[in-house]
């Protein structure tokens, strides 16, 4: 058998800018989709209401089969969800926070339709990704659907946002640091065979923005970056064909807090702290991680939090048996053993978990 | 019809790095190929062919079926060749710079076999795109091919071939600049739509490299960033089915240089000059490239070379000629007026051209 | 955009012969898959479970990681299932029926594994298709999946199958006659674009086992040449996207039925008697199918399940409302009328419905 | 790495039946195909011109931008042409036999075009296949293209062309069953391994109409399941990556008079006539090939020819030479030799060689 090119698929929509909510019609139709079936998340239509359907119901052309304001993730709703919508829906559009995008994905992905995903906040790289976190037997599961058809990013929106999510969408993006480390890591013990290009294009994600000049945040060209930075991440992951290029042991500390506190804080806040941490133990890039996250005010915003030391210390200890099949950084004794010692020993991290 | 994902192909060996020339044969094993056909270019041999045949010649796994030294680009010599080579040949590798890399990769595209792309220099995005520039009819032509099936860069050898290419691949790369605001442009006047994935990706090859830190152009990690940039502009070419996301109104100026000039510059100084030209018609991040030229080292090279600003002004003419079916700013003649006076009005062009 | 070649998904392994189950593992292997999931259907251990683990349980590099007897079709059976199955599974095996190859298939698809369809019986061609009947919100519901990665089919178990199970198999495989039909009508009716290729596929599969000579439907040849036949209609829905090529009017009849009968007869008989009402009402290969199901002994098998004609009657009239989307010979009532008329009026049909 | 499903290529348009060529333009603009350039064979103009005309020039909305008359298959001219046809092309169209559509086939390879497919005859299966037969380096060459984008065939057209064409298709479709036999013989012997589906589709392209009952072998009906069956050919060898399931032992021996004789008889003869011998070799349904070959009026037509039986029994001696790589049953030196004796020893072949 002949070896053959690697193909990925890829969003064909791909629209991030101010004011995109504005003409979510004309996107939509352009890729020739007439009747969408639409998924909301809770409090989406309170705050962007007006915009979203004046831009949905003012066109004649298109037509809105069914909306559905949702919160709930389990694979019940979903199951039963999917196989009522009408038989001549032609795509899924999910507004909202990861929650809805990724209960619409999995709607699409069963249903074997296009999904667009318009995410108004950025809090991870959910909303470029073909994977979802849903609730399954009992339990928050990632599973496995299909790369977005279309991304509609409204920068203008996502600035309005609270600030927590930008956050957390920065602590995401530095995670690609560590995670592809820990992936070069599992190839070298001859785990795995890291995808090489992946490599590049989740280096690539992360190195535009950290390296990217700015005087706020929220200024417009730093949050597409960030956009544009998570849907690049996104995409390594297709490429991969799996999570490894972005998500490491620093995503394992974060799924670990999932699990053991009553109310763990938002993904990306969890999963930069413990990329911060990771880079200290890999000794690799973490003044890079330092500075930006620093520079950001990522790491006055997580000193609010008040966060507890030891819930990290638990997480890091449940870390490895997450995902026993990997062997990161974390899955190494030693590396547990360093990884809490700098908590206590790290200034930043002494000075965000109110250590003395 | 339902609409479906878009599906592009991507290198599946994606290796950049210093001495991976030493370990050509491991890269290559390890993807299944046994029995390879060879094109190296002139004097390769001469200068690397210790490290390249240690490599090829030292597992018995691999075997190099032909090997064939080759200055010639025409047609008739790649038809030719690409039907004599041996039956149970599995793989073309290329070795050298741009020309005889396209010369491999149209031998491979003809014979539907994997395509290895090893250049010794980075002049251009050409080793990571699915385009040649063959002499066909008696003219340079550009013909479409297919994406490499491995691209392996060694550092190491990048770092020591003259500057110049350097120069030409970061050239190359500022015009995305300028390229993309050209389509983006055309997209605006109807003429076409742009793909905005190709856009993003394009942009970030960019933006990933001038924004980076750096104290030597031929440091290792600015290598190393240039490659993957380059690398990048490839896919964002495969993703929008064409040119367009790397290729604008510089670029046509630079194709103007090729047919009128006796002896044109490196495709990279050409479009690198016009690219700077052609922002400051556009009115667009021109101080970004301006900069990046600048401390690079770019500029200050480009004055030794004595150019004659008359063939750029000729040029500038004759661009729209060579593509007449695209509008980018080259294409309206007032934006052309302009290219032309601010040769002689800009204080770094003034400079380089060496005009009073 | 210019137009793309049509890429479809066919399977890798496609084993059909005597004595096949007893190679299960070698079939397995040789693509690469080590670590697989079974689901059996009810009553299979019994039957073949020697011939299977036999094979299974022989060889070292073949892991058995779980084993499911099953005979639920419930979604939620299976999303539970699809969830909690080993994180190394490799791939799905389902063998048995229809039902558990669809829960097997479905589990495949939710995780994105490989799936080896192993019937045990060739009442229908859902062993070799992407769709699957499953049962969700409290109804028995068509959904899609992807097509099977193997498809090994022993033909020593199917002719120790009872024989229904092989009528069942003529009966849906003489469908396509009809099926391609309607869809050629509703194309004409504008409701529609048919593909033409997949129209091909289908006639060739039916055409090559009506035209084949046979002694006996339990042949070796006859049988190999029915689950080709099958199987290639699973091919002609992949290549149209959608069941239309192999499931029209008689279908949506069978549809019927099976939604108002307490216990339907099996898939393929009730399609195989409302194909051959509807070539009647389509006077169209009438004569061919009639021959072919009396020459097989398909209606004297037909004729000792003592059916009841009204319940014909009643399907015939609910049949459009199966699908109101699609524009069959059954969605016009003049063509409702006739198939009703034929029941009582065509000799083969008052014999098997016993009408005096 | 996880096993993918094999995905292929296939015929986005396929229209086969009377008066097809009337409506040409219809079936090309129906795939959003607007300007062509035209291939047509010698001759063709003359027979055939009023009807590709009065079909594609009637629509304002269809534009020929270039129509080539060609009777010259090197590669210099298909470079040359492939290089020079308008920039605007969307689709190249090639209308004759076996010749021209070969050239057109590949000069829409070169410029990644889709190519429109419309035999005047169907001497063999090249209509339909991913191959074509070139002068390159002053030799015949089979080389690798694409699998076409459209098929078009219009079977009064065909209907009209001499016999001998017919027959040629026809000796070119039973020679799957010889072709089939040495590629499973090539697996047993450890030399590739056959993809089973591709061996099944070759399996039923051939069955479907050696099986069909017809009274002539111009009837619409028959030339539409020999256009059928030599298309679904072309699907095997697409399916399979070569060309193994649809040229074995026969294909050898045909190539071999190519190259020996002055003035080759048609494809499909000379592989009818090698296929039929080999069958005999095999010892595999050579009863079956009989059949056809003297019921449809083959082997009458080849003895009006007047075959010299040394040319083929230089041929045989000649035919693993012709791709030494393979291991069909004409490379064993015994079965070589029972070859050769069969032309002396069977009824059939000593009276189409007229031997006494």
């Amino acid at each position: 058998m002949k070896p053959q090119t690697h193909r990925i698929s890829i969003p064909v929509i791909m629209e991030v800018g101010p004011n995109k909510l504005e003409e979510l019609d004309r996107y939509i139709l352009k890729s020739g989709i007439k009747k969408i079936v639409l998924f909301i998340g809770e409090g989406i239509r309170d705050l962007f209401g007006d915009i979203i359907f004046g831009s949905l119901n003012r066109n004649k052309g298109l037509k809105v089969l069914e909306e559905n304001e949702c919160d709930d993730n389990s694979m019940e709703y979903i199951t039963s969800k999917a196989f009522s919508i009408p038989a001549d829906t032609e795509a899924i559009v999910g507004i909202g926070g990861g929650k809805v995008l990724d209960v619409a994905k999995y709607v699409a992905f069963l249903r074997d339709l296009p999904f667009i995903s318009v995410p108004t906040s950025t809090a991870h790289d959910g909303f470029a990704s073909s994977g979802c976190s849903l609730y399954i037997n009992g339990h928050r599961t990632s599973v496995h659907a299909r790369m977005p058809y279309g991304i509609i990013v409204d920068t203008a929106i996502i600035k309005k946002s609270p600030e927590r999510f930008i956050y957390s969408g920065l602590g995401d993006i530095v995670s690609k640091i560590t995670a592809v480390y820990d992936w070069l890591f599992e190839e070298e013990k001859g785990v795995t065979r890291v995808d090489d290009l992946a490599v590049m294009i989740a280096k690539k994600s992360v190195n535009s923005i950290v390296r990217m000049p700015y005087t706020d945040i929220k200024e417009d060209f730093f949050i597409k970056e960030l956009v544009d930075s998570l849907t690049m991440s996104g995409i390594a992951m297709e490429i991969a064909g799996n999570s490894s290029p972005a998500s490491g042991s620093e995503h394992l500390i974060s799924h670990a807090l999932d699990k053991m506190t009553l109310k763990p804080q938002l993904h990306g806040i969890q999963v930069g702290i413990a990329s911060y941490i990771m880079s200290l133990v890999q000794n690799h890039r973490f003044e890079r991680i330092r500075k930006f996250l620093s520079d950001t005010g990522f790491f006055s915003y997580v000193k609010t939090l008040k966060l507890n030391p030891d819930d990290y210390i638990k997480a890091i200890d449940m870390a490895p048996d997450i995902k026993p099949n990997r062997m990161t950084y974390i899955h190494v004794p030693e590396y547990r053993e360093k990884a809490k010692e700098v908590i206590f020993e790290d200034s930043i991290l002494k000075d965000i978990f109110n250590i003395k």
